[in-house]
């Protein structure tokens, strides 16, 4: 067997891949495995594709267990059930790519100290992301690895969907817009031309609509604006994220209520979006099931913002062909798209409910003007897909036919 | 002669409108003026609304000068020239009446306590109009005063419109979306309803582009949603303010490149938007007439970002009928109405060139799915109406007919 690994290395968590490689270099998905709470009792499982268990652990008191621990135990059972050999190579997910790097990499030191300079862009996340990468270069220094950017699918933005309205020196240092969720995106894109190809090439909005959410604009399966600004911060009413703020919002929690920098940062990450106005929680379903005010409320300002960001795509696009919904609250939530499309009925848009109630992949009736579509994400299998041709030295191309996939 | 006087009171400005009252108690203007450059170097002229000059004078040296002593001084001026008992109450443009305050109200010692607690809320502006309703009630305490708040056009949008995703309890303390602009919003909708009756009661939005610019999403003349926010930072490019922007930015520049929350304030308030993007000028005549790259890129992303903005509203309105433009850039600027429309022509919006360069009431094609006018505003006038019925203890109600106006 030869096989490819995807990895993304999140600040609580390690998400882990494993594709096979079929005699056609078709990366097959053989097994996953997740740590989770990482910092405060780690646990690992680790399941084959037809949910067989091959290991499960709890660290209950491993609140000391770095990342770097984790990886090196995860790296330890590898080589002891993996023959040597087998693993070609590891795709990360890495955050930021900043405005140079606008396709997956391979992994070396220089570009090591090149994503490094990137972290202040994305300092939750950045460090995890490399520093995964560093434990395992240490670990097993001849083994490939290769970078995967979530930035990257938005570099064909138009130069102004990049620009903020604030003094051009700081654009110039790269304080713009970037968009994330560009492995997500490309992996919808590519899905929809296989699935679609007359839509793919039209005008289509994609909604990621996970515990992070945002929506692309894409024009022909190309990136041409995107809801997430230059941090993981903006657009979308997210989990527990806030989503598009007043600026001077933020001013005034300093100057007029005193907060500092970072207790701001985590209520607008960690205690904000969903979870903050239920006061609840930040997990929809939940949210359903409560039904009190205060969560409905919370799941109808989800619906609100997002359409009214959806409508703020389209003078990119000028007009709308298609809308896809993706990642978990897109692919299972029923009633989120269907609030969401109510709110955009006046484009022609007509959701088919028997359709949307099974997440059937066309949920749109026959006379809706826009296609409505749901394309389950996999962005591990984008990673191990740029991993593969990072390695044999050719860009993996958008839009790749069928048997590529 | 029984006039009124309508005072609006900014951070380096002061403006003021005598309008005088007919025997049908209809407001005409008569005569108007402004200070200047407060704070560096005052200047005041007071002109008839022929053209002559009443008045005229510069203080080159007097930065010392406050607002109370700038005022004191129109006050004596007023009472050497006006003849004793003609005005009969002071207005004010008061640009937050937070949540309680939805219709204007005459001035009294606990009205101003009251409004004195939403500084934190307007630490920028709200002061100031204040310092004008104290200085004068200091100079006349018998004079009438009426307090006009730009907040309260937007009371009655819906609840959903008036949120954002953080914690809720923050949002009980009044942080929360307001909106601005509201006695310009207020002065096109009742304008609208005369000119054009049976459109004032359909979708349209208002685009308040001068200056400061904002948009409303009006139903019936009434406001649904609006494009500022908490603050008057938020929404649309404006000369000099950033607009919407990536709350993660604002803490980005605090915790990474170390900069003092007055130092971003001032940044983001003063320094950015077209002044920021171009490095030219705030001014969009100034920037037409450079025509460099960079002073037609802060153009581009004015337009561009207006007709995401407008776009944005369009879930709230279910769609569009009428597009109305007013203020300084609204009113006098052709290209960049045509900008903004060109970029919502799929919305079945047609421009008529002609009529758009010559900056006619009516610039959309017959054709036109969309309305497409030129309202010139009046916040002046329109506070003068409010502080006459103010005085008269009822409300100027939305939509008068054409006599009462």
């Amino acid at each position: 067997m030869r096989a490819i690994v995807s990895l993304n290395s999140g600040s609580s968590s390690i998400k882990f891949a494993v594709f096979a490689l079929d005699a056609d270099n078709r990366p097959h998905h053989t097994a996953g495995g997740k740590f989770e709470r990482i910092g405060i009792a780690p646990s690992l499982v680790i399941r084959t594709d037809a949910g067989e268990v091959l290991e499960e652990r709890a660290w209950d008191d491993g609140a000391a267990l770095t990342h770097a621990d984790l990886l090196e135990y995860l790296f330890d059972w590898a080589r002891a059930h993996i023959a040597q050999g087998t693993i070609l190579a590891i795709g990360h997910r890495v955050v930021h790519g900043g405005s140079s790097f606008v396709a997956p990499r391979r992994v070396d030191d220089a570009l090591l100290d090149e994503l490094e300079s990137l972290c202040p862009l994305a300092p939750l996340h950045q460090p995890h992301n490399l520093a995964a990468i560093r434990s395992l270069a240490r670990l097993a220094p001849e083994q490939p690895q290769v970078a995967c950017f979530d930035t990257a699918f938005h570099h064909a933005m138009p130069p102004l969907a990049t620009r903020f309205a604030i003094p051009r020196e700081l654009h110039e240092r790269g304080l713009r817009r970037y968009g994330f969720h560009g492995l997500s995106y490309e992996y919808v894109a590519q899905e929809l031309a296989r699935i679609a190809p007359a839509l793919a090439r039209g005008r289509v909005i994609a909604a990621h609509l996970g515990n992070g959410a945002s929506m692309c604009a894409m024009l022909d399966g190309l990136s041409v604006d995107t809801t997430m600004g230059f941090t993981a911060l903006d657009g979308l009413v997210m989990g527990t994220r806030c989503g598009t703020l007043d600026p001077g919002l933020v001013l005034h929690l300093q100057t007029q209520e005193h907060m500092a920098p970072d207790a701001i940062e985590d209520m607008l990450y960690r205690r904000s979006g969903l979870l903050g106005v239920s006061g609840i929680s930040s997990d929809v379903r939940a949210l359903r099931e409560d039904g009190s005010a205060a969560a409905t409320e919370a799941l109808e300002l989800f619906a609100s913002r997002a359409a009214r960001e959806a409508a703020g795509l389209l003078p990119a696009l000028g007009g709308l062909d298609a809308m896809v919904f993706t990642a978990g609250i897109g692919e299972n939530d029923p009633a989120m798209r269907a609030a969401i499309c109510q709110r955009l009925a006046w484009l022609g848009i007509e959701i088919d409910p028997a359709a949307n109630v099974a997440n059937a992949p066309l949920i749109s009736t026959p006379d809706s003007r826009v296609a409505l579509r749901i394309v389950p994400t996999d962005e591990e299998r984008m990673i191990a897909l740029h991993t593969l041709h990072a390695l044999n030295g050719t860009a993996h191309k958008g839009q790749a036919p069928e048997g590529e996939l």
